[in-house]
């Protein structure tokens, strides 16, 4: 396996919460030529930080690549960062600074004296054109390593790791990987299932990631017989998994349950309360939802679960809002909206509302359709976030299973 | 400016496409000792990835935290990595052994023998009990550096870091930061406008972060006036962003209009197409929402923008669902729900559905309050995930400068 190392430069993603998502598109990308990440930082944007990472990561990498910090500005110090860990030199491209100047010519504004810096170069390197932006990229062979600088607009990236990169790293049998997606079931139910199966296909093969009421089995495989490999170890791995295996790779609970619903020609509606609008958000998501999704209600105030689901005001006040009889009312209530099927949720997502019998927590999730219906009862832990991440995972997964495997008895996690 | 690093050790960390958040956490809070990230790495679970990222960071930096790799399996080897990179034993801790071999007996299972491992104690450090979990943690004083190992477990790397080594790390002036939210406009526009107190306040303590129709402002200081330039930036960025500024910190758009609502005593009913649920999932997630928000209606078929929300037929005929008119009666119709404001929301997410007059990313968003009405026609740029989030940014914030500032013409980004 050929080793690959990821430099994500800037020191704003040492300071903001949120995710550095273009290591994730290299690692993606990278294993179309047998590079796996071995690695992956993220660094302050200053030459001495730039340049500590090559230096460290060029001597047991095959292949390095370092995002962001190409622009033209005071901070955008990747070039000079490069060219001091290999202790080169920087020559500037006039070619490139002229075609840098007439795309600012063609916005009708001067270029700046620093945009200059665009064209800077470090000495034996190979510029890469930029597609879609401005900023060129560089592509440097060392002894024993390729080092590669891209910039760090995401769009940018992708296209130039795609478009450029991979095809030039050429050879190389690719890693294949998948990623078998199950819902409904514990990760540790899941773990005691398949354990058994690490040693013939190798601890470091199968992972098992679990978040938000959904577990997912990444697997990998490499050389020459990789793809009769991955064929084995996904139709393994999903007899285990059975009827709690609801996709593959890009497939989400919510496109899974659209896809179970076109099959049999039915349509949905829902009506939701704790979850107040993330399920049928989930199911927007997905391209192509409006052949089958017809809406519903957020029903959040108790006078909307009478007055566009229907809920019966005795019903409320006899069980209370958070019930059985409520979330049942619920999903008939979204289905006569205009559907085939209806799905109702209500429970109590905190952090108050909770009571010694319906702790925060507490949700009661009922599906309908033409060919029966199924309801459910869970006590999910975790603050209001979770509890209505759960929710909407576990209510989809209800649904899912209803309509695929309608003689099934309830299944999930109850 | 003292100097920290964070490891997260773990090879899936490297293979998913999920946010490694712990550093997040660190991050924020070892700003309160004063201890700012210079560089975070995710490492594969080896003995020889632990070794060198801890080889390589204890020079240069004051602390360094490692996370992960502390539990019983055979890829928990964060312990011996870090034995190795100092060239240290492991000697086995018999109290903390016992202590973990109690709690497997407390749940009727007998410890296994691989489980003692994390009994195992680099030589010269300090075991930091683990309050909440049951891997301990480590300390260690090295020259010029505290390496301290905790758990990958989010909730337990929190705790120990809050409890147990921030109050260890005492003294220095801690680092004081605020994030100042924006909303309605664009990046480039907010980078116009305040550049000119970069020189002023330091490049490096304001930091100009866009998401999601969104744009933040990062503000760091430190030393012993901090506090008072902490406000000063605070008062001169918040005066240049005027009422694009919805909030600070944890706030989000949802919260503000939820705030601003309830000063007015006013409630809320929300009418979506094309968001599908998304506001409405946003205003729910912020706890305490029912006291403001009623709920409202996923009209995605036509048939339920004229069922729930009374959108007259010929209006649909005449104009088509994405029309000003439409949204405006969607938003009258959520609001003749049982609020005293309504939003309504409809256009084309894509990727199909566009047309050469209405082309994908076409949003109609129409509000009104006792006091007033408003109007926003948007051309969204990107794919169907980014169509429904800068629609939901972009009503939500429509929604809380009508509300908040009724007087003002339009504003935001038509």
């Amino acid at each position: 396996m050929r080793k690959a190392a990821f430099i994500a430069v800037g020191s704003e993603l040492l300071r903001a919460e949120r995710p550095e998502t273009n290591s994730w598109t290299a690692s993606r990308v990278l294993r179309g030529a047998g590079l796996l990440l071995h690695e992956k930082r993220v660094v302050e944007d200053t030459v001495e930080g730039v340049a500590t990472a090559v230096r460290e990561l060029v001597p047991r990498c095959e292949l390095v690549v370092v995002s962001g910090g190409l622009g033209p500005t005071a901070d955008d110090v990747t070039r000079e960062g490069v060219a001091a860990a290999l202790g080169r030199a920087l020559w500037r491209h006039r070619p490139t600074g002229e075609v840098i100047a007439a795309r600012y010519a063609a916005r009708g504004r001067p270029m700046p004296d620093f945009a200059w810096r665009m064209a800077d170069v470090v000495e034996g390197a190979e510029l890469l054109p930029n597609p879609v932006g401005t900023a060129a990229g560089q592509w440097l062979e060392l002894p024993g390593c390729t080092l590669v600088l891209l910039p760090g607009v995401p769009s940018e990236l992708e296209a130039m790791l795609t478009g450029l990169v991979l095809p030039r790293l050429g050879a190389g049998a690719g890693i294949l990987t998948r990623t078998l997606r199950l819902a409904g079931v514990y990760e540790s139910l899941v773990e005691q299932r398949v354990m058994h199966l690490y040693e013939r296909f190798g601890r470091e093969n199968v992972t098992i990631l679990a978040a938000r009421g959904q577990v997912s089995l990444l697997l990998l495989a490499e050389g020459s017989d990789a793809a009769a490999r991955l064929e084995e170890m996904d139709r393994e791995l999903a007899a285990l998994a059975g009827p709690d295996l609801y996709g593959r790779d890009d497939d989400t609970l919510a496109s899974a349950v659209l896809a179970a619903l076109r099959r049999r020609g039915w349509t949905l509606a829902v009506g939701e309360s704790c979850s107040g609008g993330l399920v049928a958000s989930q199911i927007v998501a997905v391209p192509g939802a409006s052949g089958v999704f017809v809406g519903g209600a957020v029903a959040y105030a108790d006078a909307l679960k009478r007055g566009i689901l229907g809920v019966p005001a005795d019903l409320l006040a006899t069980h209370g809002a958070v019930s059985r009889e409520v979330a049942e009312a619920m999903a008939d209530g979204a289905r006569a909206l205009g559907a085939s099927c209806g799905l109702g949720i209500t429970g109590v997502a905190g952090p108050t509302g909770g009571t010694p019998d319906k702790p925060v927590g507490t949700v009661h999730m009922a599906a309908v359709t033409p060919a029966g219906r199924r309801h459910q009862l869970h006590r999910f832990p975790g603050d209001r976030q979770m509890v209505r991440e759960l929710t909407a995972a576990f209510a989809l997964d209800l649904l899912r299973r209803l309509v695929a495997f309608p003689g099934e008895a309830g299944g999930g996690a109850t």
